[in-house]
């Protein structure tokens, strides 16, 4: 069964965005340089760490406002994030209006959600995509690998990839590539 | 004058200490593994790590609250945490009761703690010590390298290193040492 891995960059002070974020601003104020390893001259060691992940990544799930800030008006053209990779979004109310084919409203919750994506996903992995949708299923045994791209700098608030947990949960680092932009750090959550 | 280094060990979720942390539970629920890197088994990297930041350290600037839970009835016999390198205790009141000699008490600020200190370590450097003391020296600019062990756990609540800050600081890593108990990041702070 495929694997579910939340894949982010952050801050070192622990943010996936700066405050104010929207689908003007989705970066957030001061949060511009969480990406500069992938769109702001990367090593070759950037490069294969994105490669990688994209390669591997079958299906995303991911929260409504991920959405929202990226989509709208065609904000991925006629297909998703990744081109016609498999997108479930999390969402209390599935929109009226009509988005390309790869996207399907998920109404039921984030296991639900990822339950599909794993069912299309074959032997490739579930990405899971922002801080809410992780903060919702790592409590639910849903996570089997975090990786984070620790980017140096110090954003000073905005949304944090790790709030409160209802309780602890041990880690395995798996690998660790350190370039410029980034340090790329992968665990795997041990049950 | 020596730099200001602060130098800690955080859980992948960013916090240096777990929940009811006090002098019976200096580290708090659930993050003794934080110091595993130190104590449990640790690698030749490790202890090289550990070697390093303990030959550069000059002079110690804590607060209060670490000073309490570690010492008291005597945590560190005679002398300070590194023996007789000075440690400036920043409080708001000094105690009453006699300590080693190796204990300064300021009450007049971290900044005049970070410049005694500074005045003492010579040509090696000031280890700024705690949750609290970072979070008051970065916005006022007195620290100059952020040295994080990040542990592979997610402890899920308690004291966080890195708290709200007023603006955003750029950071840029110097070092990166990945050991299976923590990824050993040193950050320069650039002004």
């Amino acid at each position: 069964m495929a694997s579910v891995i939340c894949d982010m960059s952050m801050s070192l002070d622990g943010y996936v965005t700066g405050p104010n974020d929207s689908r003007e601003n989705p970066f957030g104020d001061g949060a511009g340089m969480l990406h500069d390893w992938l769109f702001n001259d990367p090593t070759d060691d950037d490069r294969a760490v994105l490669r990688e992940a994209l390669d591997r990544c079958g299906a995303i799930v991911m929260g409504r406002r991920s959405f929202d800030k990226n989509e709208g008006d065609g904000g991925w053209g006629d297909g998703g994030p990744l081109g016609d990779t498999p997108v479930f979004v999390v969402t209390h109310h599935a929109p009226t209006r009509r988005y390309p084919a790869v996207f399907t409203f998920v109404t039921d919750g984030v296991r639900s959600a990822i339950e599909q994506a794993k069912a299309t996903a074959g032997d490739k992995v579930v990405g899971l995509h922002g801080a809410t949708m992780m903060q919702q299923g790592l409590p639910l045994g849903l996570v089997d690998e975090i990786s984070v791209h620790i980017v140096p700098v110090l954003i000073g608030g905005g949304t944090r990839l790790f709030e409160t947990l209802p309780e602890g949960i041990a880690l395995e680092r798996v690998s660790a590539i350190a370039t410029p932009a980034a340090t790329h750090l992968r665990f795997r959550v041990r049950r």
